[in-house]
């Protein structure tokens, strides 16, 4: 196989996951879909468990990248624990088997039924992101008699270098209590009885491409773990987030777990407090890549276009973000086009790719979208009334359907019951 | 009632849809929600039908704006049509009652299914975007035996000075065939067994403030209209699309219904044709509301925050456009603030509005975002697995549910049943 991207390549001018010939796969399951390599998630596991095994680490899956049950399955069956975001995430990890104490929860805006649901599921630790968040868990726990594991979420104004709409860490992002009113914040949550304070958590950002800022954030969060001390406050842990970049054009060289455990642990060392990282799309995001038919060509005096059956709604980063994702032909072409590649949706942003050079398609050829592992299937619609797309996970020489194709009737379920 | 928006307005500092209490709303089926006033979408039919009384006009409603099954029967009843742009949309249009004789068809990428739905449900006609949807149309048609109505969409190049994204008439756009191909295009239809060539179709953009540019468009399609005529190529409509823009911001003037029809009727009847529109946004975007709950309050040095219980995952405007939606508090305040309106999804990108004056909230107050009827709940989505909106439809002092909050088992439904 000459392999492209992580476990997929080719053998015969045509496209394969690990074994599986995509071509029939899409003749199997139709078009469009998500195919996930099992052996690049894995891979990538113990990458994480590999650079971290010599420090007392947790590694927490965030299931915002991608909560597939079937996916989660295989990261907690591999000793992952995982970070949520809502209640939602909350009864998908349960569903996948996620013991609660290797749970942790984060979110600028939890419900007060999202709190009750997490303290009754008795989870490892809510990340707190307000000082009113912490009065509120705690007038919770105490309607449930119980105490609540929190950690504070601050935010260490480190500048992640990456898109705006994922830098999480700055001063005037909506995220965490920055880090010098951070002392007040555990001073606060101390006195209320209802909760065990037990970390410290941060998440600068997201797609970093440089370990550095890493270690700067580190190095902020273990002076405040000292500071604590002094005032008597002890923790459990450092919760340092997630954030690790992935590959998503063929020149892209992001950094690997084992750099991002060089960069952090030395600095957490010094605490001797356990660690917890989150990582979420550099778990998946290599991992998976969305299939989809070419369904007509057109040629513009000015443009070419290769229209397919996948669109913003199936993965909206191209439109949302401006995203690079490279496409592969699923056949290979000995000769080139260049075109944008567009889906079906009626908005001039419905595109995959813009001015992009492929192997020249014709009808009903099929193209990879790569790197869609993350971010894709999670943030998908039913704009234009289109199913959410079918997901497939491959394994050496298998496959298996892990999300039927939706049918129009459970899109309309909701509305069709109270017409 | 001081109204502010169409039949949203304050009865003794509350905010009142029609005669509906929204915090009354609130405290019976939670939040978020949208709630659309039903005298409002009638309003705004009314003003179609009455803009467009003296010419025979189809009035077709674009189910992409807001496809809820509740609110199409509104359009139905009221004896408009329906312009879809998927197989998922001929469903709902179906459900709704639409008869097919109403339904007309666009979309650049129309798989082999979707055509294969329409020709059997007969449809009024498909709008043809490229050469090769013509020979498949044609194709699909045989193998049903029958003949399937096509319209060329053309593409008039015509700036319609709105947001890039929702641009769809210029040359370097996915949509349409250009103009100057038109000829050939018309051509070759006519020549094809199975189609029945009936129309000319165009659509140049979305939220247009200046119905100039329809007059420009509707000049260049009647041109095209009487060169077709020369060459023994008669039609019977033309569909001069949708586009209206509304009133987002308060100071917002947007065209009336009657300024459209005076500035295409005028042209289109130079050839005596049936006229097709397809309003989408100005019927339905001013008649809806997202009301939310403030969950935090969060001051950080630079900035203060608003959190709210609905994000980017139920209105994903003011992300993808940056779009300005107004904001109301649902109890009028009588002292003020600036803030950030966020949502509790983990992105910076996921906000309401930013740096926005509204009156001073506390936690549990509701806030309405304004002039979301469209593009609101059809583009949501599940993204950090949080469950579609609840929506309600007020009429005078009454209200019903017309779609019903989503729980989490029907979100991972499809993810379930094979695990």
């Amino acid at each position: 196989m000459h392999q492209v991207y992580n476990y997929f390549g080719y053998i015969e001018k045509k496209l394969y996951c690990e074994e599986v010939s995509i071509l029939n796969l899409a003749s199997k399951v139709g078009t469009p879909f998500f195919v996930y390599s099992k052996k690049a998630i894995l891979d990538k596991i113990n990458q994480y468990k590999e650079a971290f095994k010599d420090y007392d680490t947790l590694i927490c899956y965030a299931l915002k990248a991608n909560s597939n049950l079937s996916l989660l399955k295989i990261f907690e069956e591999n000793g992952l624990g995982a970070d949520i975001v809502s209640g939602g995430e909350l009864y998908k990890a349960k569903k996948a088997g996620f013991s609660s104490n290797k749970i942790v929860y984060a979110g600028v805006g939890k419900t007060d039924f999202e709190i009750s649901y997490a303290i009754s599921e008795n989870i490892l630790s809510f990340n707190v992101e307000s000082f009113m968040e912490l009065d509120v868990i705690n007038e919770i726990a105490s309607k449930q008699e119980k105490k609540a594991n929190v950690s504070i979420r601050v935010n260490p104004n480190v500048d992640p270098k990456t898109h705006p709409y994922i830098s999480t860490g700055l001063k005037k992002s909506k995220f965490g209590i920055d880090i010098d009113q951070a002392l007040d914040a555990y001073k606060k949550a101390v006195k209320l009885e209802n909760l065990n304070v037990v970390g410290v958590h941060c998440h600068i950002g997201s797609q970093i491409m440089d370990v550095s800022v890493f270690r700067e954030a580190a190095e902020k969060v273990v002076d405040l773990v000292f500071k604590l001390k002094k005032e008597g406050i002890e923790l459990k842990f450092i919760d340092m987030g997630g954030g690790l970049g992935v590959k998503y054009h063929p020149d892209d060289n992001p950094p690997t777990p084992k750099d991002l455990a060089d960069a952090i642990i030395p600095v957490v060392k010094q605490t001797g407090l356990k660690l917890i990282i989150e990582p979420g799309r550099s778990l998946i995001a290599e991992a998976g890549a969305l299939i989809t038919k070419v369904i007509f060509l057109k040629d513009k005096q000015e443009k070419h276009f290769v229209i397919v059956d996948s669109g913003m709604n199936d993965l909206v980063r191209p439109a949302m973000y401006n995203a690079y994702h490279h496409v592969l032909n699923v056949q290979e072409k000995d000769e080139e086009m260049i075109a944008d590649i567009v889906g079906p949706i009626c908005e001039t942003g419905d595109f995959l790719a813009l001015d992009r050079k492929i192997g020249k398609v014709e009808r009903g050829d099929l193209l990879a979208i790569m790197t869609a592992g993350a971010y894709g299937s999670s943030m998908s619609s039913n704009y234009n009334v289109r199913p959410i797309a079918l997901e497939v996970l491959v394994d050496g020489p298998n496959f298996k359907v892990i999300k039927e194709r939706e049918d129009y009737k459970h899109i309309s379920k909701y509305e069709e019951e109270v017409l």
